[in-house]
Order: C-alpha cells, then structure tokens, then sequence
C-alpha cells in the first residue's frame, strides 16, 4: 500500500520535472535557467524565493514531529571541518514565550508563538585560533535551512538577532540556563501564518561582479 | 504550448503532495511530519537532507542563467533590518581560479572548477554599533540558499571560509581589487559534480533541548 502511494509521488514528481523541462526549453526567455538539472530545482528555488519573514502566528498547535523536522534540517548544514558547534532550544514554555516578548520588543511576536526555538553556538566544540568565530557561521547556516524548511512546511518564522548584543545574550542566556559556553544566536519564533506573507524584493544586478570588484 | 505544460507541472505536483499526504496519515511511525503541508514539503526537505560539500568537478560549463538563478537565491536570504549588507563576486578567471588553489590548500579545487562566486560584506551597508556583526550572519544565511540552490540545480559547491582568518582575508581582497569597506566572508567552487555524493549524517539529538538547556 505504502509502496504504490510512492510511486504515485515519484511518478508526479518525474511528470512535473519532464514538463518543466519541455516548458523551460521552449521558452524564448528562460531557455537555460539550470532549472531543468532535476526536478527538485523549480520547487526548491520557488521556496527560497517566497519564504518571508512571519510575524502573526494563527492558534494552530505545531506538533513534536514538525518541529522534529524542523531541527533535523538545521542539523544538514555544513559547518566549518564538520566541527557542528551548535546546540538547539525549543521553547514551548508559554512564560518563557511571554517574557521573550515583554523584554524585547523586536521578538514581540513570541507572544502569540506557539513555540519558539533559540539556535546556540557551543564553545566546546568550536574550532580554536581563528577559526573560533566560524561557529557564527555555522549555525546561520542551520538557521537559514530551519527557515526554510518551515516555509516549505507551511510555517511561518523570523529570525530575531541575539548575538553579538551583550543585553540579549544575557537574558537569554538567563532565561534558558544556558551554561557560560553556549551563546545563544537568535531566537526563532515559529507558527502557522495569520495571513500569507509576500517576499521583500531583493535582487540587486549592482551587487554582482565578475572577476574584479 | 507553454501553459499546457505549465498545467502538467501543477498537477504532477498535486499528485505527489496528494500521494505523499496519503502515504504521510497511514503510516504508523510517520503519522505527522508536517511534511503533508504543502506539496513542496517533502522535495525540499530532501534537497536540504541530501546536500553536501562537493570538490571535485566535471568540465561540463555552467550557464550565465543558471549562476544568475544561484544569485537570486542568495540575495532571497533575510538580513538583520533589511540592510541586504552583500555584494557577490563571480570568479571565472582561469587565472584567479588557479591562484586561489595554490595559495590556499582548502581550496585547491578550484584549480578545477569552471567558477567560484565569492559571498563579501558590504560594510557601507552595514548595521551600526553593536549589530555591525550581523552582516556575517546575513552573508552567511545567503550563502546558504546559494549551496541549496546549487544542489537543486544538480550543480555541486563547497563553502569555503576567508573571515575572520587575516592572511586569507588579505588574499582574496587583493586578488578580486576589494575596496576596504568589502570583506570576503567565503569563496564557493561551484561545478557540475564529478560524482554523487553522500550526505553526511549529523543528527543529534542530545543537541536539543526543551526550555531549560
């Protein structure tokens, strides 16, 4: 039973690809976007086109195995000599949620979240030297594929900045019981949209060059 | 012509999200993934969960359009305050190519690949004070649709880290002429690959926490 429903999907999946295809060749304008390599292009491009920042949450619970979801994508990233120097909360708490939202105004939205989740870099397994810093890096990665991944689910998130300002990171910190050697990031507020957001349009052709700046 | 295959597209992705919504509910130990959300759940998800650092490359070219679809998606990324603090440099100089892979061992395979685009900070863009910072986590996001897109297109890519590391800072402003208000973040080779790759499994879930770390 299990096995035809796959097939069914593959075979939508092959069907939409072979269309896209044919559609993308014969078009005059867009005759080689690359997006014909596989059929995963146009839907994954079209969801990292259209993900937006959401700041109305509807009453809709999120379950455990969305959320489960959720971090598992944040956890794909890449990260520098595969050090993965980060940590996950998941705060489901409603007077955490609250207070979020009383201390900072511009995480205000946590109030109405169902849940939120704060993404930590962890000092114990980042890289030493130079490279100490990377952590900063690697969880932007994971917070860029859990945003994402939520658009692509339905959910709607922001990503609210913790790091590098000293009077977030302590309350955070302080709110979480976070120990002295992890640093919380941001703070990611999650639920299924009030309303469907409309992506900013960003794509500036002066911030391209070739070669030399 | 064009809209019928448009049609096509549509309702191959209907059949899978269908297929996949059915197969998601009879499944015991899947019961709710939140992946029956909208059609582009499950292929997304599945470009972010298969992702992974590629370095070696065929000599296949890669098309003006599809570098410009990688570069629409990085600038999708979100950016602390909307500052949008980037600027991109496509490197497809044979010559600049070469040089990067023998001044820098991390990055030999760009002695191979047909381009690199490096992500750079646009510091006349920046936040001011305390969120200066921020710019390294929005760059860092964008780099991450970047490789995602990347992986949609079929194409294979590898981040490659230039700050906060002075010496590779240094040589990647002088070769790509950087004026000093732009710093080179990474530099990502950019091929068709020369073979699949396996994704790396880095799920962990002593990583996630509920509330309290």
């Amino acid at each position: 039973m299990k096995t035809s429903y796959f097939i069914i999907i593959i075979m939508g999946i092959a069907m939409a690809g072979m269309a896209a295809k044919i559609m993308l060749g014969t078009s005059e304008h867009k005759a080689d976007t690359g997006l014909e390599e596989t059929s995963a292009g146009p839907i994954t491009i079209e969801n990292i086109m259209t993900r937006t920042s959401v700041r109305a949450y509807s009453d809709r619970p999120v379950s455990e195995a969305t959320v489960d979801t959720l971090l598992r994508a944040a956890m794909a990233a890449p990260t520098a000599r595969n050090a993965q120097p980060w940590q996950f909360v998941v705060i489901t708490d409603r007077a955490k949620l609250d207070s979020i939202a009383v201390n900072n105004q511009n995480i205000k939205m946590a109030a109405e979240a169902p849940l939120a989740i704060a993404v930590c870099g962890d000092m114990s397994k980042a890289l030493e030297g130079h490279g100490q810093d990377y952590w900063i890096q690697d969880c932007s990665a994971a917070t860029e594929n859990l945003l994402l991944a939520a658009h692509a689910m339905g959910l709607g998130a922001v990503w609210c900045g913790i790091y590098p300002i000293p009077e977030r990171v302590a309350f955070v910190s302080s709110l979480l019981s976070l120990p002295d050697h992890i640093i919380p990031l941001n703070i990611i507020p999650i639920g299924y949209p009030k309303a469907a957001g409309t992506p900013k349009e960003k794509f500036d052709s002066l911030n391209i060059h070739y070669n030399n700046y």
